[in-house]
């Protein structure tokens, strides 16, 4: 097991009628901005019961935090972030609103160009960010339980990820009754997501980090079985927990720590959204078979040991385990009706892999995932391959 | 699921060579006060590594913390802190001298008896106590990790425990290579301690709660994967560093939120501790085989789920199952060279059973267990089961 640090302080409230502990959770003189997306949460009953939490506190709002949070949107928040002296932010709704709000928390005390703070990759401490809470409305990408965010630039067809001991949200609240509301391509987006998040922390090599593979695999198996129920059962408390909590522990540290973690299929993916705006968890998905084909040889091994853990594939060799562990993978995708090559997405992806190899080419991204072997050529092959 | 709140501020350090880093998490202009035990770390290399981390701290020392921390003997560090005006502790030991350390950080700025913290069970926050760093030696207890202690008092007989938020450890550091000088007892009551420390949050009766489930199993299936390796084999760093991050996550709150636990093996255990000074672990070995029997219907079901997940029992009926599960239990205590019948510890077994059922009625304890079915009079007879 490598040497690591591990520290969480979030505060996780989990359950029905969470929500109502805002009061408590957030100080009394704090300056509050709530941020939200497109508005979902005033049909849900989440925005009401926000509002009513902080009924007595002094709560600013700001509105449109758009999917793959925009920067030029972002600088509007920040703005009224400064002019009102604003000096705690609620973010309420998903990965995109929780990822803008970080953003806020660190651009709100930095003194230089805001973008910095993800062209440069500046990690943001505590003292350099505003306090924040969370209120979850989709479980998917961990945001709710890590200090990390990634945030786009349709100007620049950007999405740059940065991420500091800072950014931790003071309290998420995870309450399951959200799933009820949720279209069904968004709850496919989550599983698909979370399921990848522990895919980039578990699908490398063996190392004999014995726990760390039970906690992936744990994660794997319960988005496995819970996914066909809340894609396709009526609403279920129980159901819907399980998915919530699976999706905050793919993401909230703790899997990755001991162990070498690739993260290149969310690299490449990231350049999908920014190129075509694909949901980020479909671009996840069109990369990850391509991606897990091309470094066979790298992976095979790991690749057999999730089809025996997670699929029971017991019999045949590495190889032929590994080849049925992709398949199955990719079945589990398609499963949540969810594609997988980049042509079912767009017609214009002929220039997508030379596009990216470019893109990295000028970012210096020259040596991604676990064996630093994700070269510009090699992403540019692994996209070649997703069409 | 059921609501819960969790939240888990303690920083790890985890691997070789990370004790150096006390030097930098611990305040320059702290008063240091060093607690261990018999003076095992003198020879193991580690109280060196401590000492020379912490060469430019003003640090004192206490040495004599024993197995079952007493309450006498926690008194005279609690004098040396006051004398001192220590405001920062150093814990280098095992479960015992990190909770009796966890004593004296609340001690220490509790006004009244001090033994009043255990026997009215008062909640420590974090402005009622000491900061407080440890340094594992013994992997078993996960208190590194976690906010709750039990100390001990021999003139009463009595072993009581207590807790609160700000009992969370700032820093712990946990570097495997100290299980290369651990004798083969302690080790196999380490993992005696956790697996049973899992099994208190989990087997209890189904809950739906899948990835808590999964977690657990992940704990179980690792410890039985290395034990063997761990007791009997040369040290080796990679089955030392599962065996201890095992022990850390069986008891750091994670698997416990969100579902039912028992607690009353621990609560008729420590009894057994008090009376007859038998290693916490081995009254865990003992308790927990006639407690599973004895509670056969209300545990029988997650009995069976125990069997078929961990020990791959997959034929029979849920009693079937659930009988070969409690038996695959005793064999592993057995494969740890720990016994599990109270009167091959012991030839006064024979009142154990009366004087738990009369100090469980003094003290109120009417009601242990998930299902708060365990009275005084049925874990007296659980005791007696486990003659």
């Amino acid at each position: 097991m490598r040497n690591f640090e591990y520290i969480n302080p979030t505060k996780i409230l989990f359950g029905e009628g969470q929500i109502e502990n805002l009061s408590k959770e957030i100080p009394m003189d704090a300056t509050v901005l709530i941020l939200y997306g497109g508005g979902s949460i005033k049909t849900n009953g989440v925005y009401d019961q926000v509002k009513s939490a902080l009924q007595n506190h002094k709560v600013f709002e700001f509105q449109g935090i758009p999917a793959n949070p925009e920067y030029e949107v972002l600088l509007e928040a920040l703005n009224l972030i400064k002019t009102n002296s604003i000096d705690y932010l609620l973010a309420v709704g998903g990965g995109s609103v929780i990822d803008g709000t970080k953003f806020l928390a660190a651009a709100a005390k930095y003194e230089n160009d805001p973008w910095d703070l993800v062209s440069l990759r500046i990690r943001t401490t505590a003292q350099d960010a505003l306090p924040f809470a969370t209120v979850l409305t989709l479980p998917a990408t961990g945001s709710e339980m890590n200090s990390g965010y990634v945030i786009s630039r349709r100007a620049t067809a950007e999405k740059l990820s940065s991420s500091g001991p800072g950014l931790f949200p003071a309290v998420s609240i995870l309450d399951p009754t959200v799933i009820k509301s949720l279209p069904k391509k968004q709850i496919a987006n989550g599983i698909a997501d979370a399921y990848t998040h522990v895919l980039e922390q578990y699908l490398t090599y063996p190392t004999d980090a014995k726990l760390q593979d039970r906690f992936s695999e744990g994660i794997l198996l319960t988005l496995q079985e819970v996914a066909p129920k809340v894609l396709n059962g009526p609403f279920d408390y129980t159901n819907a927990s399980d998915f919530m909590w699976a999706c905050t522990m793919a993401l909230n540290g703790l899997i990755a720590k001991g162990v070498p973690t690739d993260w290149s299929v969310h690299g490449i993916g990231h350049e999908l959204t920014a190129q075509f705006g694909i949901d980020h968890a479909r671009t996840l998905a069109i990369i990850a078979p391509a991606h897990y084909r091309h470094t066979f040889e790298n992976k095979k091994e790991k690749l057999a040991h999730y089809a025996t853990r997670v699929w029971n594939i017991t019999e045949g060799s590495i190889e032929e385990k590994a080849q049925l562990g992709i398949e199955r993978l990719e079945a589990f995708f398609h499963s949540l009706d969810i594609k997988t090559k980049l042509s079912e997405y767009t017609e214009a992806y002929e220039d997508a892999g030379s596009t990216i190899e470019k893109t990295f080419i000028k970012r210096g991204w020259l040596q991604q995932g676990e064996h630093k072997d994700i070269t510009p050529a090699v992403a540019r092959a692994i996209v070649e391959a997703s069409f």
